[in-house]
């Protein structure tokens, strides 16, 4: 979930100067408009020590109109807070309809911190985010906007921005043996709060993380991302019921864009041409034998595969059950729905071909349609697709639970690769079946995919269940990639198994 | 909870046979209309060995088109099963759209006799309840209706059952030793359902109790209770967005009405003319003294009276309070809310009064507007009257957690002795006041009041706070009778904090 917001995302100087004038003038007019809309906002700012949340919150205060903006943060209760119920304090301070409360500390921070620092356990966390998750479902129930950033920075930068901080004589005091303490525990915060936004990330109130270590990035995402849920919730309320027309795109909408995850596929990896087919036999004699291990093992696994067309998806699955004996697999080609199909939960047809232990399923696409294709062409409703990350989250974490080994693969090409492939396809007349009218209005919504594709990796890259992103430009490449990636996955599930018993 | 399905209610041969044929019409009706509604149907039949969940498919199979019905029963787990997740076995099992699935054990199953046994403990009944209610919510997003019934019997009659299993031959192989246990376990098994239910009845998913002692009864309650919820559902869908009208009603409509837990409070209860001064004064001694000790042991307690208009709740706060130092309580009336309290969560209000530790909160009338006056009038839709329920027991959850006292009372006349007293009211100069025309206005409401008493007495009778049914036919009966059930109240809660140190 945070390997997302890791890729050193940057604006320049000059481009911050010429995005945020626009960006405060519709911030100002849509808080304009939320004045009198009858509901309620709350800005929950979270985030690693030391990612800017205060500075965040005086940021949104000077962008937009601070006398319908309050800032809450919590410190340890007070005698007051203590004699009541833990949620009293959060009650009082919610904002009344039309106003927006902005959150620098808020129900998140103690089970966050008390489960870094081993106070409670797996269990009790979830309990409590159950709880939050109660609480918000009810605000928002009750027309509550609930927007929810999480500041994310890295271990060096926390440690460099604690190392300035104690170096000034000025802001050496900001400075407790309890930063230094949460330093030392970066990555049992990191593992606690991936687990709490996982919980608690609905349909209705989703978790979005922002990278913060560039200054500039983060102030624009965060004002973005609050612009964004605004003006497309104001949409709503002027266009009741089935809202089918998109809310109006606002002047930022394309910083997530041209700051995706795709955009850090190294595409140029490639591979020996020389010994290419010795090293592919090689680690498909190795694929063979991991399977057979994991068919005597008892060990299943499901494999997806997605990608932009003319990834070159069917190649790669082909080199993967070229050495498999066809009693251990099934492949299994997602396209259309049938009847009776429609008739169920859209995930009803993937529980249907949940495999025997020991055996392996491959997806040629997957669930993830939902969030890919129907989103784009408008055959999920929005608030199907929103709420589809938490159903598709909650339906891995059953599959690895049962111990189930799941990889999940995107091929990654460049526009221009794809074209060149659409064209040889074209060209070449037993490549021309599998082009059609369909894959080039597709790749004129290529910007809206690739914002899908984006968040569909950023919402749904689980602790347990992560993407693995592939270089596909060369195909040899992307091809020996897979099959070493699944041995890899199948040896640690083999290993996971034998330690458990 | 439970208390609401022990009251003996009986439906007679005669009322039984004249009922029947205009409800199988109306089932085979909506049933007709559903095959082209584009959603499926699931009726959960949950409930005690012997409550007669079997028989109640097999009715419902004899009186709905069998060819659209299927029925699921679930026993330990196949080896097919074993090998996939655990829901996996739930997911096949699911009706597609059109079509209605009897479920006469479920998903439920397994955790409640687990916990029953003892084999887990009430955190991991809860995550299990936990992952139902997420399961639950998708299928509803979806569109699914989900008609979950629990059949109840008390103890004695489960025990009457097992015994004329046994004495019959052809049916003594039905008992097994699990289910000698299982009665054993009476108690056990009715704490578990009943925090099971609490925690998985929400908004879109309720459980409806249903007492099942009496067969006739039990058929009735549980075919009506499906009607009416396909009834709304079919509604709805030919009424989109807000959904403004009620649905039609249905033609046994009445038969909660007319077995409502309001008809077992005994209205006859009286006292002692005679002695009724001393005895008043020496229950209000002993308050005086409890409330002194619960101050002194930071212990708070919150009371919260509603009644019939005219039930005399003012009479009996005024007892209450006469013999407290005005220090330890405060008395909160309950009418429109602020423009400030309209501007947040309904609950916001009362939040906004909890206690600080030691202090007594009197309402007069109270949260429960929501679900009685503001669902009654129309001021609440049907969703956010119907999610009330569970926010309303979560927040009382939150306060006894917190070691609140809260005790909650229902004065109950009858509608001759309120209209007695609103004449009475017309014609006494200084009753006058108490009197207008909006009282007569609810008056004609007296059977929507009544069915939201009994929805709300049933659904929010809660382990940690049940209702108080007080008969107030007799005002110095009630009034004797509160500062009694305030004082239990109180030595109970001073007991509990005692033994917890």
């Amino acid at each position: 979930m945070f390997e997302a917001a890791e890729l050193g995302r940057k604006v320049s100087k000059k481009d911050y100067a010429l995005r945020v004038p626009a960006l405060r003038t519709e911030l100002l007019v849509a808080q304009r408009e939320l004045a009198g809309a009858g509901f309620s906002v709350i800005v929950l700012l979270g985030g690693m020590d030391g990612a800017g949340r205060s500075e965040t919150a005086n940021l949104l205060h000077s962008w937009m109109d601070a006398r319908f903006l309050t800032a809450h943060a919590f410190g340890p209760p007070s005698e007051d807070e203590r004699d009541r119920p833990e949620f009293w304090r959060y009650w009082m301070s919610l904002p009344p309809a039309g106003r927006t409360g902005v959150y620098v500390s808020s129900w998140y921070t103690d089970p966050i911190i008390q489960r870094t620092f081993g106070e409670i356990d797996d269990d009790t966390l979830d309990a409590s985010m159950q709880r939050i998750a109660n609480f918000e479902r009810m605000l928002a129930d009750d027309g509550t906007l609930v927007i929810k950033l999480w500041l994310h920075i890295g271990k060096k930068r926390q440690a460099k921005r604690l190392d300035r901080l104690a170096e000034d004589p000025l802001t050496r005091w900001r400075v407790t043996s309890r930063q230094r303490e949460l330093l030392r525990r970066y990555d049992d915060l990191r593992r606690a709060a991936e687990r709490a936004l996982r919980l608690t990330s609905t349909g209705e109130t989703p978790w979005v993380v922002i990278e913060a270590e560039d200054i500039r990035y983060r102030n624009l995402a965060v004002a973005e991302a609050v612009l964004q849920e605004l003006v497309r919730r104001l949409h709503e309320r002027r266009q009741p019921a089935p809202a089918t027309s998109a809310p109006p795109p606002t002047s930022n909408g394309d910083l997530l864009q041209t700051h995706s995850v795709l955009d850090r596929v190294d595409l140029h990896r490639t591979i020996d041409a020389a010994s290419v087919v010795e090293t592919l036999t090689a680690a498909q004699e190795r694929l063979a034998r991991l399977v057979l291990e994991a068919y005597q093992a008892r060990l299943s696994t499901t494999v997806v595969f997605e990608g932009w067309d003319a990834a070159g998806k069917g190649g790669c699955i082909r080199r993967v059950i070229g050495p498999l004996d066809a009693r251990f697999f099934r492949v299994i080609p997602i396209s259309a729905p049938t009847d009776e199909e429609l008739a169920h939960h859209y995930l009803w047809r993937f529980w249907r071909h949940i495999p025997r232990a020991g055996h392996m399923t491959i997806y040629d696409r997957s669930w993830y349609g939902r969030v890919l294709v129907e989103r784009v062409e408008g055959l999920a409703t929005p608030s199907e697709w929103r709420r589809a990350y938490k159903e598709i989250n909650d339906f891995e974490e059953q599959l690895v639970d049962r111990g189930v080994v799941l990889l999940k693969l995107w091929l990654h090409i460049s526009q221009e690769e794809q074209l060149r492939r659409f064209e040889e396809r074209e060209r070449i007349p037993w490549k021309q079946h599998k082009i059609s009218a369909e894959d080039w209005r597709n790749r004129d919504k290529a910007p809206a995919y690739r914002m899908a594709v984006t968040e569909m990796v950023e919402r749904t890259s689980t602790e347990y269940a992560p993407w693995t992103l592939i270089p596909a430009e060369s195909k040899p490449y992307a091809r020996l990639e897979v099959i070493r990636r699944l041995c890899k996955a199948l040896h640690r599930g083999l290993a996971a198994q034998r330690s458990k018993g």
